[in-house]
């Protein structure tokens, strides 16, 4: 395994190596302290990196793993007519790639795409199959970005120069190849010359707002603001928002949208401050077979995410914006009752607490 | 100064120490680790206690001041009818103090009660006077005591037994010296038998929730689980909370509240799904001269609390519940439009994913 250090305008979350024998991603537990590229052309490396998400996010994971097995049975060494040795390998191969993340749908779908290739070829000589995996994961790559471009020139549509845009979580490059797909009308609106000001969850517990969300956009030039995710209703009150974005990982046929925790609370707050709320995803992504929300089962995972810091180093860019305010103001319409010593205040508050204080006063 | 390791259940979180000539407290610097008492007696361990925050939360604050000058005082060396050099001495103190946490409203406030002491005084002699400031710190914690437990009692009329209760921040007994003000309807509760299931806010960037409060409930014998603050509109989906209930920092005449950040989403979340958001606050805390919450300034803390970890250690006490799911679902009609590459689909879903999924297959 080859690793480097490298400037993020001149790479891509994942790519061919120059030489095209072997897969290029980014490290993304590295970020945001460092940007490091690694090289991996064997199962073990690739497997690894998709395990311990050195790459995630559901199209970046499929990506990876078309490049990986391509460069990978690119290096198997049969001669040109052992069609059935090349399939036994290229399946040893992609069964244990499909293992390294088991609910990673992308993963599968990939995989399942390459080995169709290989079925499809098998009066094809051993080098021609091989060129023709290498070139179904560059088609599988470019349809990625051709995917996430369509998503920005669709949502920046929706957006004007100088919007503030709020999003929560990673629906970034970093988990496509490029544009991402909540981030894409950003990416592409500053290639366009917007100039948008992104507010960016940090996304607890995992903090990929913070960290990810945070360092694409800084990396790319982009005005970006990291702030806890309960901070998002005071922005939204003092008008910072003009509109949220953010991914999916399943929509149902209702249009109930399974993404991040957090999400749905960021459309609750949306809709009280009367601020657009878009979710950007592609269509893979949109489940007819699913009627609504209920019907997704929730992943419970690990109580130490939550209860022990995992990123003891700095946990943003250094240089980021930071939206820190200490406390907010709720607003009366939104509380039930005031319970004090002296009894509980109902609205309408002008009444009850004057008639609390007149109380107070005549103890 | 000394330090010792204590049971919760023994002691409170301010106090004086048992031959009543020094400050005791509970070093919240060092919760969910450890319960550590400090007992302080010089001007210099009281003014550190209070600026490094090992005491915190504005009631606990005037407590600590006013016990703190209290046994201070008691040990001037001053002849019994040296008033001058008494009331000289005693003002140097109450300065210095005063200059611990120069926001701290009842840290001013219990010191001049403290000063009006020795003024209503000044026929007495000095062992009269420093007796007669034991006797009004005494009063201080006490009146602090029935104040909370009077909120508890308002309170806890409001709840059921067995409901889900959800706080954010810490408004509990460690604020204060027993009870506390959002957290004194449950303690009052336990005492009294009820079992309620609490849902604590972790409350970034500070994470009062997950140390601070979920420590004194844990160890009050309450069932009590952590989540993040972004997962409080799924627990409510889930039909998990029947009330929330959170203290205030300054409520305007009009019933707006000013609490730590984050406090206004929960109040609208709890709206949107129909559930009662009650305040808990002494009297003390309305401010009938700030007409409403717009008229409150909101401080902006360091960026570093938001990008950088300094609780590296667990952050919250070991054996706590913790509520985990790592999605939500936001409900269709809280998504404005679904961007997808292939166009925008709009309400109603239901029809218009229909045709995009047709498109799609078409394509």
């Amino acid at each position: 395994m080859i690793s480097y250090k490298a400037n993020y305008k001149d790479v891509t979350t994942v790519d061919f190596n120059k030489t095209k024998d072997a897969l290029l991603i980014i490290d993304q537990t590295k970020i945001p302290n460092e940007l490091v590229m690694l090289e991996l052309d064997t199962p073990e490396e690739v497997y690894e990196a998709i395990k311990n998400l050195r790459v995630r996010g559901a199209p970046a994971i499929g990506d990876s793993a078309a490049i990986g097995i391509a460069v990978i049975a690119n290096k198997f060494n049969c001669q040109n007519d052992h069609y059935d040795e090349f399939l036994s390998e290229f399946t040893k191969v992609k069964n244990y790639l499909a293992s390294s993340r088991p609910t990673a749908v992308n993963l599968f779908w990939a995989l399942d795409c390459m080995a169709e290739v290989v079925k499809n070829n098998s009066d094809k000589t051993v080098p021609e199959i091989k060129a023709a995996l290498i070139k179904k994961a560059e088609q599988i790559r470019t349809d990625d970005i051709e995917m996430s471009r369509a998503i920005g020139e669709h949502g920046l549509a929706l957006f004007k120069d100088g919007d503030g845009i709020l999003t929560h979580c990673n629906a970034g490059e970093l988990a496509t190849v490029k544009y991402g797909t909540a981030l894409a009308p950003i990416h592409l609106g500053r290639e366009k010359g917007y100039n948008f000001k992104v507010y960016s969850d940090e996304t607890r517990p995992l903090l990929q707002g913070a960290r990810l969300t945070a360092f694409e956009l800084f990396e790319d030039g982009i005005d970006v603001t990291v702030m806890c995710d309960n901070m998002a209703s005071r922005a939204m009150k003092e008008g910072k928002i003009n509109a949220v974005i953010v991914g999916a990982d399943r929509i149902a046929a209702n249009g109930d949208v399974c993404n991040k925790i957090g999400t749905s609370g960021v459309a609750i707050l949306a809709k009280h401050y009367g601020i657009p709320f878009y979710v950007a995803a592609p269509t893979s992504t949109i489940d007819m077979a699913t009627a609504s929300g209920n019907d997704i089962p929730i992943e419970e995972r690990n109580p130490d995410e939550v209860t022990e810091m995992h990123y003891v180093k700095r946990m943003a860019p250094v240089g980021v914006n930071v939206y820190n305010p200490a406390f907010d103001v709720t607003d009366a319409e939104l509380v039930t009752g005031i319970i004090t010593e002296l009894g509980v205040a109902y609205p309408p508050y002008s009444k009850s607490l004057s008639e609390i204080m007149k109380k107070k006063t005549e103890q």
